[in-house]
């Protein structure tokens, strides 16, 4: 009897290939599948000595590869090609076996495929995957989704093909069904409103300082030796350094300013609209992005006044990349609260039960937003697994606080000088709004019971309470 | 033969019932019917005098009292229940009939019922209806889509209902199938956002300049008398003078200061997500209102500190009530800029004809947006009808321009202040973006090359460009 693949993979585009490299350079027997042979056959002849491949070139054939119980890895486009390749794979398996879908699907889709799966006996695991191509060779961070059952099984191998940070796998089992593709969603809205910061943060070292793109990779640089170090500020200053060789200029200079999205980021606002949670950094990242591909609305704006552009000078000047690096760094707090938030919120929705720590930990390494700043939101996590904000846990408390000047004077300096800023600028919103005492809402809530007799409750007694507006405004209770 | 009416109404609650006597009050025939008698026959006894009624306790009844082609109008909860009542009437009628739902339902469902009830010959109607039961009642305003053909038999009952201005009636064909309830959806989306700017108006009045909530009303009241003459603006000044009988203190001091919301706030940004349209204003109102109602949030970052309030003095004092109005007027011009582009993609996302210009117009009386700027909004559709912005149209783009610094200048004294703004910022941030020359979006487009090999545009050549970071930098064409 030959060897069995203790685990297979089928969708053999790059993604999948590295999945399987990754696998069968641990010492992990890897079954191989593809629709097209020409993918299979081309991943075992170039890379076939680094480790144990099964080629397999039918359905049957892959099934037949693998130990049980079986574990095959879907790695395909989401949405129709994922379910076609469920329903091909799934009348072949047995009670326990376990389909894996690594792709990023929307986390309801997960939702239903899993309980369809589990009506038929099988385990269906969405996990979030990240890191990109090169993660997913030499160590992504993973998320898998699913039953508790499945990740014993399937945890001891995706935890040895993560990334390691401190000797610690960059996996961990988030919770049951969609959990796992949903926290790689808020995952990557959290990307999108990071990468915007950072965006502004270069547009106002440039547009207010005067910072030549080199000069700012070389404040990106400095940064990344701080308290800020993480893999986007890292690529960020290698990003600005770069001269583009056809014409000799500034990379950023020759790469027109229309950023693009694949939806995730736009599935993040979605949802936390869906459950309520104010994540404003992120919907502005993603309006941001959409702003700046809106080719017509910008070719006809262009010529709109804006104000004087003086630059700073003196003290001003001296000062303003330190009070960007705080500004940036209170905004990120912000946006990861209102992430963390969003998890929160999810796990309730749903009834998943993730340690929100171990998510700030598994993101240390491999995926995109790494950072040593996780650590930070681990600890505060491990302090009070239900902490109502990140704001308020000590470290970030302190240093927000602390940072508050300097975010407070870049902002206004960019609001002067006409530099738009929407990610810090609905950061500081969001600090200032949650932390006041009392929030105009009082005033909306006072509009609506007037044109709607939408009711309001009072500070002072329980209850609903309608005000008869339009006749003698007497104050009634309960309408 | 007894006389037939010529528009039957199903579900009489309160909108219901005085659509209903708004019908019967302009001299038609209203064929009545509800779920449970009870209220068929306390409309009759109460309001029976206003005009022709005619009574129906049953489905056939009801259908039998009708004038070909039978018009039939269903006020009832959105989703399910709007549904139930379509399939009780559907079977009844025949080719040519006309099923009018007016309520709030998402205009993807309207877009689903309107194609599944065309296959059967009958016509679909979703329409906007504003104006709450007041409206209702006295005159509101409609946005009817469905087929023209429909319009042309219920386009007269509606017109003669609605609210007039300068004696045109607000009521107007907006489009085929979901056309009229996306059109009220971005209306309720629009008007979160205005409310939100007319909140931190009076939190800029009252933090900032010390306005007690009867100033502030007076403020209002002035502006009433400008180009900010509007329905909010009227309310707003009657809700902040109005004091609370039972404890003798201000009535927005006794509201609970959280917001609520129902829900087509949340569909507009949702909407506008999935369409790729920057509407920021919106999104900043939706999540402000959550924000305010986030208690436990808000509850532990009570503590957070904030900078010292040192209320406005000289003349920054005397003249930030006319700032504020600036930065209002600005603000909400950017929020009916952004609503109004969502219009336009929408329409062209789902082929629907719309004359901007003529929402507009139908949205000047009746509706909790009617203002007196809406006018300007219809002058600026009717010279260019494919305008790309409002922000450029002739009478906005000079105003804008010249509220400007009192804008820029409002912004940044509640960000010293740490008085939230997240309507004003975001606004001023959508202005600055549009007209920015150059976008930060450059460097985005950077990280996610590197870090996804997502590919890049340039400004000086067609393509798709890669750079090979990881290895030599060298920028490839088309990866």
């Amino acid at each position: 009897m030959s060897k069995k693949a203790s685990i297979g993979v089928t969708g053999l585009a790059v993604m999948g290939r590295n999945l399987a490299r990754n696998l069968a350079r641990h010492g992990h027997t890897v079954a191989l599948h593809n629709r097209s042979e020409a993918r299979t056959r081309s991943l075992v002849e170039q890379f076939g000595d680094e480790g144990d491949f099964i080629p397999a070139y039918s359905a049957q054939e892959f099934v037949d590869a693998l130990e049980r119980p079986r574990q095959i890895v879907i790695m395909v486009q989401a949405g129709g090609p994922t379910d076609a390749v469920i329903e091909e794979f799934a009348p072949l398996l047995e009670p326990g076996d376990v389909i894996v879908d690594a792709g990023n699907a929307h986390f309801a889709d997960t939702r239903r495929r899993e309980a369809a799966l589990r009506e038929r006996g099988l385990h269906f695991v969405g996990t979030g995957v990240s890191g990109g191509e090169e993660g997913a060779l030499n160590g992504p961070s993973i998320m898998p989704g699913g039953s508790k059952e499945s990740y014993e099984s399937l945890g001891p191998l995706f935890e040895d093909i993560s990334a390691k940070v401190d000797g610690e796998p960059c996996c961990t089992h988030i919770g049951a069904d969609g959990a796992g593709h949903f926290v790689k969603m808020v995952h990557n809205g959290i990307e999108y409103a990071d990468m915007q910061l950072i965006a502004e943060s270069f547009d106002l070292l440039r547009g207010a300082a005067g910072y030549s793109p080199a000069e700012a990779a070389e404040v990106f640089s400095t940064w990344n030796t701080g308290r800020l170090e993480s893999y986007l500020i890292e690529i960020t200053a290698d990003v600005l350094k770069h001269v583009d060789s056809a014409s000799g200029k500034p990379f950023v200079d020759i790469v027109e300013d229309a950023a693009e999205q694949k939806g995730t980021g736009r599935w993040t606002v979605q949802i936390g609209l869906d459950l309520g949670v104010p994540i404003s950094g992120i919907a502005e990242a993603v309006f941001a992005r959409s702003l700046s591909g809106s080719k017509p609305l910008r070719a006809a704006a262009r010529g709109l006044a804006g104000p004087a552009r003086t630059p700073l000078k003196g003290a001003a000047l001296e000062t303003f990349a330190d009070d960007v690096e705080q500004a940036l760094y209170a905004s990120k707090v912000v946006a990861y609260a209102q992430g963390f938030n969003q998890i929160q919120a999810g796990a309730t929705e749903y009834g998943w039960d993730i340690d929100l720590g171990a998510v700030a930990s598994i993101w240390r390494g491999g995926c995109i937003i790494r950072a040593k700043f996780l650590n930070d939101i681990t600890a505060a996590y491990a302090e009070d697994s239900a902490l109502p904000t990140l704001l308020t846990a000590g470290a970030f408390r302190k240093a927000v606080e602390d940072a508050q000047d300097s975010w407070r004077s870049v902002i206004s300096t960019a609001v002067q000088l006409g530099i738009p800023t929407p990610g810090f600028s609905t950061a500081l919103a969001y600090y200032d709004g949650l932390r006041a005492d009392r929030l105009p809402a009082a005033l909306v809530q006072g509009q609506r019971d007037y044109f709607g007799a939408h009711t309001y409750r009072r500070v002072d007694r329980e209850g609903s309470f309608h005000t008869l507006w339009a006749t003698d405004s007497r104050d009634e209770v309960g309408a």
